[in-house]
């Protein structure tokens, strides 16, 4: 059981370095409950969640599982899953095999996003204080129940600026997002190519107010002209560990 | 039941603070009653919007819930909630329940908007007797049946204009807006990275041809140019209890 | 029976009154019967139908309804009902009945408009003899079998331009339709607020040829360039009473 | 069963007029088999195409009809259907009947495409050499097994051209189509206020890569600056007699 | 069975010819497993999969065939195949039959994009030393698991360039692609007219990281200000034969 906390504690994958580290494949994966489920009797129901366990069970040792409640605050979704390896491969066996399962053969796939993560891009040609806030910064502790996923695709002028345009843009961004950095942790991945978009955002936060806040500082710098796609959609979600998810599901 | 009237009278949470207070989450829940419900028996859609009752009732110490009738007058929409709560969590805590309900197996959840209040933006900035104006004309008293929905998002132009400017169009909006205060009550909530949109209008009034006379009008003002989202969908609804939304589900 | 047909005969609202008079609410909705409806046996479809001529009876006094064929000329749909009253509150009244008979419940409601009659807004500003042609051309006497709706939407620079600007586009608009108005008869809402329009267009004629070149000359105006939307559904049907209809559904 | 292949021998509307003259009426109708059809038994899908035959040939003196296979070439789409008469009720009156079969109550009506015929608008003046090729090329003989439909919109700026302009725009399109006048045949259908669409484009060739060219050459010229649609969808299928397609649906 | 291998073995059409030659018609069609079939018995779904080998063997002498694995890495998609053959009936007619088997029956049809292949039509115009490089590079060798499909549409302005403007572009486009030619296979099909398209771009990796640098290479050229739709779907998929695509069906 311990297996679908949002900390598993052994023999898995390592977390720590999935998450952190450059050249790690995320998918997201959002999926809706289809309606006949709800009308399935709770026993099969409760069959079929202690299944899923299994599979997250079976798959530790190659990817790492985090789950997000999305029902109640956004339409057409109930859950979803973000899930870290170093293949894309691994990404897509674990996902074929929770599809496989009994919820699984229930569950619509609203949503799926893939991308990569990489080394800063331009952290480093940043002035030399602010290179150091953003490395420097520690989120405040405390729980983080809330995350948020945005993704963004860039129009063709980003691409084809100079890298000093797109340096001194960034910087601008990255100036407004300074006072957020405690209380909003951030993390990048890249698609293009992967996905029809660019960039896929993540977010954590306790504080919904500041999170809204951020993201109008984001919207009034002039990197926000070049976003052709920001959202559509943005899934904004509570992180529970699969367990509780499992239990609204099978009520 | 008269938990589920629009006015709830005791024990609840503090409806007035949450109406008028900043800092509160709201979130707009759209359903639609799948096809298969109309033709479930009548008893068991009876017992079902008994159900729904407790919902509301367990969590009327959290959140504050209005509702609202769409059938007729929007297409795949039935009805929608208006949720507010000091936490968006609370708001989802609600909805899955509503949701987990038998009634809840059979609604297909359209659409889902979230929000937060915040003290005015660019009222102080106004002159003094436009000030005046906007804080102590009363609107007309009298029930005001219709409410209605539109959610906005703005282009990047507008929010990277020197708030000199944005000050100039909104006060040139509100001047507008001035001869339908009376009969057209107006809510604004800001979900820049809580949804797709950047602000959810909300509005309440006996006279639909006065507010349609107020939206022509706001039509007419520079900030329009900057509206790249209005509307989109418009919910146009009318303001009913719970218990007369469950007796025309149960018909 | 007769209550059903296009012009029923007593005790009903004042047809005449608000098929003419500005302030008259009109809604637009538009339906396509479930699949599982055809796979019903032909009694029950015909008690259904029954069920639906007592809908339009007791309604008979607030509303007045109007009802079209589309099935055959327009996907996703099978007909659609135009109501008019002096209250949104009958038009929503009358359409929650209706969707809650036998029939209703099969009833997927693909599009709603909703609008409100006016004065016009131009005509008075035109020359006397285009007022003069306007005022007095009398359509050709005859069936008018075919119907179209072509809801618009306009652009922000369309309403931020100066009265005289519309004016003056508006008068070479009127002079364009001038050719058609006694094969086309026309009748205009406001929709801004009321739905994602601004104005909801509508169109008798027996010659589809004479509003196919209605429409091309249309298209060749100015006020042409300010049509963010036009169409998008339009909808091409044909006048038919609800006896038909139901007669139809019932085969 | 004559009656329904492409060309009916007898007692039918007069084909050859229906499809060369100007003022007839076409309409596009387009058709995915529901799901549910599949499952049923071979007996009864063989007996519910029997019944497809039998509203042809009710409908034979008054509409003449093409039928083409979309299957496999293009998603969410089985067949369409062409429907030529010289009145738009006489095409609804015949796709009324045949989705009021047995096999009608499972097609699920994807796409509808609403047109007139008319008369060249350009060719008359184009110089004569152009003239001339346009009129006196023969396409080659033998069959032409694909059809290719492709829906187009013009922008406001194409309309309000002077005729001069889009005359010149014209010829250098007509130049462009020239060589493939022998192995792509054209038909043009006028769509404004019929539909959504201000041309429907229709094609028939033996040669796809011909008629892929022919399209680039299309691209290549002015007036492709003004189409504000050109497909979506583009319809790309094989023609085929009814009994074929019904056979298909039939395995 | 070997006939469903990535590399049939005998009596097959000849699939390196159909895989490099000009002038063969592709057609990518996209499925998606209809809910109901994962509520099937076991026993009736492997019959299902044992029906769909004998389809593919039937065919064989005609079309080539290559399967691909999405669910887990694409929304509302399981599999893909890549057909080719030198006449698209003979693609249509095989689908037609894949589609009438059991699973067929199940199958939804998300997408299908049809091209043809064509002589490269920039390479000859390339100073020497880039044709050379293009011409001779030879992709690394091992397996390249990942397949990648981006449908590109091009906007008025690129097919409105003069042949040398274009040509400076794909010169551009080509050296920023030159780095990925040993680890990205790449083909390209034609599609203007067959499709909603102008081209099909299909490539092969067995590095994703590489193929995201390749398409952020690619973002960053002239030639993607001409790019009116890049993806919109991008299709990641992994390719596996189709015993395994099946098996994972018939689990």
């Amino acid at each position: 059981m311990a297996v679908l906390a949002a900390q598993p504690a052994f023999a898995a994958a390592d977390r720590e370095k999935l998450l952190t580290e450059p050249g790690v494949y995320g998918t997201f994966a959002v999926f809706k409950v289809d309606e006949t489920w709800w009308k399935l009797d709770k026993a099969t129901r409760t069959f079929a969640a202690a299944e899923v366990k299994v599979v997250f069970q079976k798959h530790t040792e190659r990817v790492t599982v985090d789950t997000y409640l999305l029902r109640g605050l956004m339409e057409q979704a109930d859950f979803f899953v973000r899930v870290h390896s170093t293949e894309m491969l691994h990404n897509q066996n674990f996902l074929v095999d929770l599809m496989g399962t009994r919820l699984g053969k229930y569950l619509v796939n609203t949503y799926t996003f893939n991308g990569i993560t990489k080394p800063p891009n331009y952290v480093p040609g940043f002035p030399e204080d602010l290179q150091k806030v953003v490395k420097t910064t520690v989120p405040d502790p405390g729980p983080k129940p809330y995350a948020i996923v945005v993704p963004v695709r860039k129009d063709a002028e980003w691409w084809l600026m100079p890298q000093d345009g797109r340096n001194a843009m960034m910087k601008e961004h990255t100036e407004a997002a300074v006072p957020y950095l405690k209380t909003v942790k951030r993390k990048l991945y890249h698609a293009s190519g992967l996905d029809d978009l660019d960039f896929i955002t993540y977010f954590e936060t306790a504080k919904l107010d500041d999170f809204n806040n951020l993201i109008i500082a984001l919207e009034r710098v002039k990197e926000n002209r070049h976003n052709k796609q920001f959202g559509g959609p943005t899934l904004l979600g509570t992180i529970r560990p699969m367990e509780e998810i499992l239990e609204i599901l099978a009520r």
